[in-house]
């Protein structure tokens, strides 16, 4: 084996000081860049390559933050969502001086075979979990292995004692809004159109749709024969419109789970109202009224949420004093005000108290179109 | 300072040898669980962080492929290419022993500015660049400091000294495709609606529409009548078709170079057959017939290049033995022949000749809807 190539061999090739050297590899921009393009000829002429294991060796710190990349969906109007996540999550982590290293897995048992994987070569910082549902085995995992992470997603169904930080949007207050929105339109006949029970953001949405009713003085008979469950899909939100029409007393109005059934709602013709829920670019170019998440926000208090962790509260002042985070391409304002506390009222809500990871609920927004 | 943990330390503490310890850092998979949980607990209590910083020492490579994560577009529609090509490399990288590591840069200048920081701290052994076009400084930059990378998208305009390697779908194959489905359903009057001039990507597009008409019989006053050039977007689309329809000799069939405009031009109305590029989710929910590229060869492709480069011959037959593409999600067949040599035909082309780097371009496939 060659012997190890060390910074004064760069150095000495490149004709510059140790500093200089160290200079390039950390902080490039004090360099010129004549000077900083002699010192990087001498490091691959001679096949320097350790910096960045140097940095780490000596911070025990890897700067990275592990996140999943979703496989694509069949329709992929949703997946939309995820991809505007990541990219909101990979500004915000530059901004605080981390990376995004990417993954990708199909399922839970290939997830945990990956973290393993990772953990082994990359020792990344910390984990942001994406797609949390019931029975998920993801953040146990971490926790025993003791791993920081965070989840865009809220805990469904967890023990108790599994406690740690998440960032959510609150989807019932953006279906009580679109319902809301219906009723003030002089609708009374708002079908919810939904997945089957049992997933958490599914029951979720459906729960601001069916609160916000019964506030209007629908009773639960009525409710119930407003509530259609069904899989994901645009066909499939063709079928339950048509089936909706079709029924003795026809509904005037649908709240959907998703953008693909709204926009199966739409090709189902009739004269119906239509909310779709996640505000995809097919909704934008379809004319189709959407509740629009704000995952450039979602993304930023995440990372927030990992720094407190991992560089503590210098870490939490500095991220909160200039990290605006990015709006959203939707053009509605993103919800910026930071909450203290779980009785305070707002935008957003942040809950920490005492021992308790922090917990972000972020709010939704209906974007107008003429769907609705 | 606290004094360095070292893999001893962590073995004793977990009760296990030191080749166990290495096990769960570098090969986790050959350790039973219980035993991989007992090591992580001591890294963790201990406070051992150093195992890829330890085999970054000792080999002098990150197995980090850079790759940037797009902007979000103004309506998203056409961003999901690039969405899916991502993941499309996230899998392939993982197949070969190398993670993707994200960044995200708002122009060229500061996606300069990014590769700087990138090496400095991360020293990803290697670049995917993808949104290639004319006056692109990227790909002088990183050869000018000898960084191995790869481009997804052809080199536009420039100088014949710069070589590097290439993989890229052939589009205007793809759209002569488009236009023979026109011409043997039997329209005649055919228009191409297309970006401004000096778009690489646009007027390769636009060239095999031209071409497969002027075969056809349609002289060049006819062409130029046809050929429409605007913004992307889908109010443009609508304007642009609307304007078309009102014309003299209105046209019967549109041939898009996007999705954005595609569906403007479904939704101006008229009796007009469309056919868009790209095959996004918007066009699989509204129905519309479109030119789709094999994104996932073509990630899988760029990993092949790649590790040519960073691994040698060893690697290429391993990579093209094993590492089938992902198919894509259009449930169109991927093209998996590989010929070698620039005569050689078939549904993609590798040109490999000498010194020269390697490229790689792909047909794309047209997927059948009820637009066209």
């Amino acid at each position: 084996m060659a012997e190890k190539v060390t910074i004064a061999d760069v150095a000495r090739y490149a004709n510059v000081s140790r500093q200089t050297v160290s200079n390039v590899l950390n902080s490039p921009e004090v360099v010129r860049e004549e000077t900083r393009r002699r010192v990087r000829e001498a490091v691959r002429v001679l096949g320097y390559r350790a910096s960045q294991a140097a940095r780490q060796m000596r911070t025990g710190r890897s700067r990275l933050i592990a996140a999943r990349i979703e496989p694509a969906q069949q329709d992929g109007i949703n997946g939309s969502v995820f991809d505007r996540f990541l990219h909101g999550l990979t500004e915000s982590a530059a901004r605080a001086g981390y990376r995004v290293l990417l993954y990708t897995a199909d399922d839970h048992d290939a997830e945990l075979a990956t973290f393993d994987d990772l953990l082994g070569v990359y020792v990344p910082d910390a984990f942001v979990l994406t797609s949390t549902d019931y029975g998920d085995p993801r953040a146990a995992w971490l926790l025993e292995q003791r791993i920081p992470f965070v989840t865009f997603g809220r805990p469904w169904g967890v023990p108790p004692d599994q406690k740690y930080p998440w960032v959510d949007v609150d989807g019932a207050a953006g279906t009580a809004t679109a319902t809301r929105h219906l009723l003030a339109a002089g609708h009374r006949r708002i079908a919810f159109l939904g997945w089957p029970e049992g997933s958490g953001v599914g029951d979720d949405r459906r729960s601001g749709w069916a609160r916000t009713l019964a506030e209007a003085g629908i009773g639960p008979d009525e409710l119930s024969e407003l509530d259609h469950r069904t899989e994901d899909g645009v066909p499939e939100g063709a079928a339950a419109v048509t089936a909706l029409l079709a029924a003795g007393r026809p509904v005037t109005a649908v709240v959907c789970v998703s953008d693909s059934l709204a926009i199966g709602a739409l090709q189902a013709g009739g004269d119906v109202a239509v909310i779709g829920f996640d505000d995809t670019p097919v909704a934008r170019a379809v004319g189709l009224t959407s509740v629009s998440q704000p995952l450039g926000e979602a993304a930023a208090r995440c990372v927030a949420l990992l720094t407190d962790m991992l560089d503590g509260d210098a870490a939490r002042r500095r991220s909160h004093g200039d990290a605006a985070p990015p709006d959203d391409d939707t053009g509605a304002p993103a919800n910026t005000s930071v909450n203290q506390g779980a009785g305070a009222r707002g935008p957003s809500r942040t809950t920490t108290s005492g021992d308790s990871p922090a917990h972000v609920l972020l709010e939704p927004t209906l974007v107008h179109r003429r769907s609705a």
